[in-house]
């Protein structure tokens, strides 16, 4: 090997900048039951001089989905089971509330004192089966007590929102519905993908070579995740009502996939 | 509430997109032991026509760090303990390997054939240690067994760095370095930070009001991890080559913080 080799670069594409653009949207307004949020989604881009492009990632938060999808309860209208009084009994929530998650989950995960994290009915873990009260609009109901589900089927959804943009704009673009998740191991949550379409949201580089030409061991990007956690810096977590992102510039990963890919089978997860 | 009230929205900024720009520079060479990461890094942005600005976020892969740290161990050199010749057979790896990892770690999180993951003395859950051979530059060495241990204290480096590019270029920005983690309960790696200066890596949004002005139960946002999952989607996983990412616009987070901070206290850790 000479000298220069150490320095030269064996990919001559690395030269080359790569760049994503990652924008919320302005002017979403508050999100209703049976709200059209393609419509809405358009509507606001248009507002902001711009339109989709194919290979266009649109990244929704959870929130304004389940809202969309009318995944409201009001808490008055649950009758809490005898397990959830009993679990209610051992985490310290309203059993009107460990009703809904027991509902939603097909398995409790860890559970103690203020903590109740269950596998939800679409495989991904966390805690009280997603649902919670921040954000929810008290007056829908006209109580005090509202909640709100994750979306019934959030891969679902995303094919159909993914669908739509297709007839209605003559669009190709990725779906993605992201959740601010806690993690094992790590303090703080990040955006998380529960939802996905036309992306390949768990990407298989098995077999492309490294640096160095050696082929990868087997190497799979939670890209689906990776887009989430990007939307997340801009969505806000708090109040900033900026819950629609779109990534412009994703330079691979366009294809096929769901969210339902990111989950680890449960006989093959050693953190169960 | 009048009918207006539904729809209006509560916090005016939302109608104000907020935007990232997120940019893989190009021109990065092939990087060796004591090379001068702030020179390369503040050379590439120039060849591109940029430069720094107050508040932007430079997310670095751990690989670069580590090999200018010189953190590359030969294999040949490493001459396996009783306990590393152990856990060696049970995990079926290497057992020079698997003394190196130990030597990284404080504790074995997980271990079965093939797996063994481990709590890494800066106390981020991964496996083996964050040791691993591709775009290990098999050259440096001379040998085909040069393996690249994470840097000595990734905190440490960044605050380095940063100063560095404050003293050199006169800008105060953020720096993360990131790696690729597997995750409990979930398939793929994604970006996380193992090292944060000038960013508010676990940031609190405890009490800051959600949109309908109740405030926010505790919420921490894994910050430098979002950053970090982002850069990893323009830097690529495998022979791209573009290991440093310029993330340009975020609203918040600015400030003081490190990685540690988002590692989780293993007595409040219900998933070791």
């Amino acid at each position: 090997m000479t000298p220069e080799m150490d320095t030269a670069h064996p990919h001559s594409d690395v030269n080359v900048p790569a760049r994503l653009s990652v924008t919320a949207l302005g002017g979403i307004p508050l999100i209703k039951p049976g709200d059209d949020l393609v419509q809405i989604i358009l509507d606001a881009l248009d507002g902001m001089g711009d339109r989709l492009e194919d290979g266009d990632i649109l990244v929704l938060a959870q929130k304004i989905v389940s809202k969309s999808e009318g995944r409201i309860v009001d808490l008055e209208s649950v009758t809490p089971s005898a397990r959830a009084l009993e679990v209610a009994e051992q985490v310290d929530k309203d059993p009107r509330l460990v009703e809904l998650i027991l509902s939603e989950a097909t398995e409790i995960v860890r559970h103690r004192k203020g903590v109740l994290v269950v596998a939800h009915r679409c495989g991904v873990v966390l805690a009280n089966a997603g649902i919670d009260r921040s954000n929810v609009d008290q007056a829908v109901g006209g109580t005090d007590t509202n909640v709100l589900l994750l979306p019934e089927d959030s891969d679902a959804s995303c094919a159909r929102l993914r669908q739509d943009f297709q007839n209605r704009a003559g669009v190709t673009i990725g779906i993605i519905i992201n959740d601010s998740l806690g993690r094992a191991w790590r303090n703080g949550t990040v955006g998380a993908a529960i939802g996905a379409a036309g992306i390949e949201a768990l990407l298989d580089l098995n077999g492309e070579p490294d640096l160095f030409d050696r082929p990868l061991q087997s190497t799979q990007v939670g890209l689906a995740d990776e887009l989430a956690a990007t939307a997340s810096l801009v969505m806000g977590q708090a109040g900033e009502g900026r819950p629609v992102v779109l990534i412009r510039g994703l330079e691979r990963g366009h294809g096929q996939g769901r969210a339902a890919d990111l989950v680890r089978p449960r006989d093959q997860d050693l953190f169960r």
